[in-house]
């Protein structure tokens, strides 16, 4: 990047700027991986450091800035535990371990702070993440909005198995274990003050439970969950990444009405909008049935679909067909319409 | 604490109000440590995970807020490397990887971010510590100052001793690195627009090459770098964690003259202030003079001392002998005196 760009919203919104933005950072490091695990340059969910024969320790860091603090489906806390815990499981790691980092604004209210940190704390602890460390700064005010969460959780996997956005195989099969969207759609109506007379409210759950058995079976190659930049990211890095063509059928992808409403109503790209319980994998095609039976058994994953395959043609892209019959390359968006989705 | 507690910038500054905060937030998580390993309880420097049967994860966590970004001694990026670097050194952990967690303010320019960021990859490279994860937001104006960075800092400890807050013996020798408050009285006289006429900056500097060998070899008991709330601070957390007293010399503790110089213009405290290349060290008496020799050969060592040794009285306290002949109780301050020192 040149040295005087001025940085904008969207170089840190999850999509093409953001790309070039990351990839110009990431370029400054010199060590960037611990004996050959994954690391910076891969732009994972999470970074590898092998520690013994058998076992891998999984290392995944985020900020948390969602405004407002409290939205429809749950609030900065939760957001918080379940965007890292489930980072830990995109990378087949069982999550063990969190750290929290709060910056505070001069002023707040130690209620609001309990609340959020309450949230957060039941998160982790329904899902056996102990919480071992972290730091507390309070700001003068102005120079943070009310407060915010930086988590690094720490995993172990023990399966030899990679599961790595750039391990997709031609042949795989391209499985969603929930419509797209969700999150990001109900902050911006909440924001724009849309009323939608649904119940449309964020997707934030963990993925635990659902997806770290799966993982550890040995039939995932990939796994990622949409978060900033939306389902169109997600698939445009595993094809890039892996350098597979994804060919999808726009009808098998679940479609929330309540998300298409707010799309349609905005002019929004719903393939752009963040997801917080959800996921895409790629999984060997023999098994792909059985795993979207046993992904729709929990209530994240009750509209899981079989979305495509990973192919040998279009290869770094994805290709949609599309319902009447033709077909349309979904790029990578620019990122987020909207800030501190996340 | 109280619900309806509005909480001010003291509740963060490192000292008696911020134990009060600290203490309602930890009693608020369930899970706080990993099969009995050091957890967000025992509020050390970093936490400890045994992950085979001989070595220990240390994973240490931290927020950067520093005002002005550019200061004398440093920046931002080394002082991030560096405080996280050093707090995985004052658990006896080699530390080999680290992730980085960047807040940007909208409208900031490339290379300003690149500078720090330069800085930062300079200081992990020079201490053979990988930048493997990270996450980076751009979040509008006035939302954040300029840019904030959160790191986490992973290590690992071979060596079977405990080095810990809560660890100090009766008869350990504690010794002193350098001279106290040259980070946070440089910052304050930057900021208040002192001409001291004096080179007094910063000290932040990483402590591998000094501190880590000694830490490796077993005759540290205890370990902690004084930054947030100073040497008062720190002295503190010893004799109550470990349930034992502190006599000290007053006349041993070197001082800096510029540091003096600072604190009795502005009549601020000297062990308030924070320290970002010192540490102190609970030693075994026979191997002190040894050790004190070591860190001597160090340029950030080469005013280093025994200052004084822990004892079965004033359990809890750390009494000073004046140079005068008297004793006087040195509590634990309020806090640093001012907001983002680190």
């Amino acid at each position: 990047m040149k040295p005087d760009t001025i940085i904008e919203l969207n170089h840190g919104a999850g999509g093409s700027l953001m790309d070039i933005f990351l990839s110009s950072l990431i370029n400054i490091y010199k060590n960037k991986s611990v004996e050959g695990g994954i690391g910076a340059d891969e732009q994972d969910d999470g970074a590898t450091i092998q520690i013994s024969k058998d076992s891998i320790l999984i290392v995944s860091s985020d900020s948390h800035t969602v405004e407002p603090i409290f939205f429809p489906g749950g609030d900065l806390g939760l957001l918080a535990a379940t965007g890292t815990i489930n980072d830990v499981v995109m990378m087949g790691g069982k999550p063990i371990a969190i750290t929290c980092a709060i910056l505070i604004e001069e002023g707040t209210r130690y209620s609001l702070i309990e609340k959020v940190i309450s949230s957060f704390a039941r998160t982790c602890d329904q899902n056996n993440v102990a919480v071992i460390a972290g730091d507390t700064k309070v700001l003068p005010r102005g120079q943070v909005d009310c407060m915010y969460m930086s988590t690094t959780g720490i995993g172990i996997r023990t399966s030899p198995n990679v599961i790595a956005d750039n391990n997709v195989k031609v042949g795989d099969k391209i499985i969603i274990t929930g419509s797209p969207g969700m999150h990001g759609a109900s902050l911006i109506a909440g924001r724009e003050g849309i009323n939608l007379e649904t119940d449309l409210k964020s997707d934030v759950a963990p993925l635990v439970s659902m997806l770290l058995p799966i993982a550890e079976s040995g039939v995932v190659h990939a796994m990622k969950d949409p978060t900033r930049g939306g389902l169109g990211s997600a698939l445009n890095e595993f094809a890039s990444k892996s350098n597979v063509g994804l060919i999808l059928e726009e009808d098998s992808i679940p479609v929330n009405p309540a998300v298409n409403g707010v799309c349609e109503l905005l002019g929004l790209d719903m393939f752009s909008l963040s997801s917080e319980g959800m996921a895409i994998l790629a999984v060997v095609p023999e098994k792909a049935e059985e795993v979207l039976a046993t992904i729709q058994l929990h209530l994240s994953g009750k509209d899981a679909r079989i979305i495509g395959e990973a192919s040998d043609k279009y290869l770094g892209k994805v290709v949609i067909h599309t319902s009447i019959g033709g077909h349309r390359l979904l790029r990578k968006p620019l990122g987020e319409p909207i800030p501190r989705v996340c």
